[in-house]
């Protein structure tokens, strides 16, 4: 049987219900999370937790639990489900009020929901690398909110399913932002490069470490717009996310990145990527490299 | 006893609960509406039935019932509620699948939810007017699905309300485009002046009222784009929605509007709208004009 946490409880998944009036259901008024789990054990669990309260207090929603037991919950829920590889997902609304666009006033208190999801590493795609497609980014202007508003975010990664591809590609006019759940980088002239972390992209947890390990391994990088041209012209192309690691894009918009298969600066990332989660959760028994 | 009508079902509201992996609940995945109800009846039901209907569309999601099933279903819940004066809210999503950014295939049905909320007319604002602030338009550029993305929406009315003012009207730059639950419109030489029905903005229902209402009794129309200075110079302004009808603003952003008093061609458009109501559902009780 599995279990979910909703509002300081763990209940059977069957009955994790919430009520039609709850914000999160009539305005997408809330902010989530999802953590990496790797022999039983949260990755950048801390991270997470500091992202979940950022979003969440940006449009003023305050979490009815501190940090430390956010996290004493979800290792119990992890344990309680007998997780070993997959991720937490986890959402805060404003909670239960009559629809009015205007925040309630007085006792609501707000939804926190937290499952388990199974699941293994994508290490086919991980060793071959992905297609993506490119769209135009018709998103809000507050991207850097982890926020429930995705509906942009489902209409690009639906084209993309469409065409057959992993991911797709965003772009502003002709500077490319991210992809529909994924930062991308490229890599010129052996510089790894990213759009900065402004109101645009979300601030990836799993980029941010790519960006330390680029600098502790002497592994040149720049967080700066970058256009369609320069993702055309790329050496090596990679999406980073919290279920996709560092995954070569290896075809966009039916044309080959660079060579066409995972490039040496990629593959690198990709190593360097899987001990720092074996330094966190422990050895790995699939290993990609 | 309140009832909600939720997936063919009429139940009773404390059991109208949802499951956390409804995509409405995780990713803001449906669409909505609200329908006036005066002396009992729907006001403008086809188009509010319609415009559901292509919203739906607009995201791929295919609502399982027709259009007369729906207003057949609405009118017992309208009777069951025993509703005279107020709302009906009504949004449908995607239905219930493991949370994925591509759509779901095989049989997920839509989660379709409608209930009755009482109100009276909003008389002593329509009377008197409200205030409104100006704010940047951060939304997506689909505003007009009728969605439940409504993070933008809210963030823009949360503003207001700390104001002390009843909407925000939003603006891309230097231009108007509508407020957090509603259209605006300027009056400019005794034109009528409201931003074209395109993907910035919701086509409004109400808005589409006055439009026909302006034609047929000769009272001047632009639908085109106006600047923030257009609206600061204007000689009358005001708003439009299904709970706010022709709504008086009488300042902005601590400016008086005009002569700071609802205007001449607002309160005729008013007496207009209330007539078209009484064609529509009856004599009203609680007049205006």
């Amino acid at each position: 049987m599995e279990f979910v946490f909703l509002n300081g409880e763990i209940i059977e998944r069957s009955k994790a219900k919430v009520d039609v009036e709850d914000r999160g259901y009539q305005f997408g008024d809330g902010v989530y999370e999802v953590i990496r789990i790797y022999n039983g054990k949260m990755f950048t669990l801390d991270e997470h937790l500091r992202r979940f309260v950022k979003s969440a207090e940006s449009i003023g929603i305050s979490i009815p639990f501190t940090s430390v037991q956010l996290s004493e919950m979800l290792k119990e829920l992890l344990i309680k489900n007998n997780l070993e590889t997959g991720n937490i997902y986890m959402q805060v609304t404003r909670g239960i009020a009559p629809r009015n666009h205007v925040f309630p006033t007085g006792n609501v208190v707000p939804t926190l929901v937290a499952y388990t999801i199974k699941g293994v590493r994508p290490l086919e795609s991980l060793k071959s690398g992905v297609k993506a497609i490119l769209t135009e980014d018709i998103r809000w202007l507050r991207c850097d909110i982890k926020s429930l508003n995705l509906l942009g975010n489902l209409l690009a990664k639906q084209k993309a399913s469409e065409a057959g591809c992993f991911e797709a590609i965003q772009h502003r006019g002709n500077d490319v932002t991210e992809g529909s759940s994924s930062n991308i980088f490229i890599v010129k002239n052996g510089t790894v490069i990213t759009h900065e972390s402004n109101n645009l992209i979300l601030k990836g947890i799993t980029k941010d470490v790519i960006l330390d390990l680029c600098l502790a391994n002497n592994i040149p990088v720049e967080e700066r717009t970058f256009s369609l041209t320069e993702l055309n012209d790329a050496e090596e192309v990679f999406l980073s996310s919290t279920t996709s690691e560092v995954m070569p894009i290896i075809e966009v918009n039916g044309k080959k990145m660079g060579r066409g298969v995972p490039g040496p600066i990629t593959r690198k990332l990709q190593g360097l990527f899987e001990r720092e989660i074996e330094k966190q959760c422990g050895l790995l028994v699939d290993k990609l490299i």
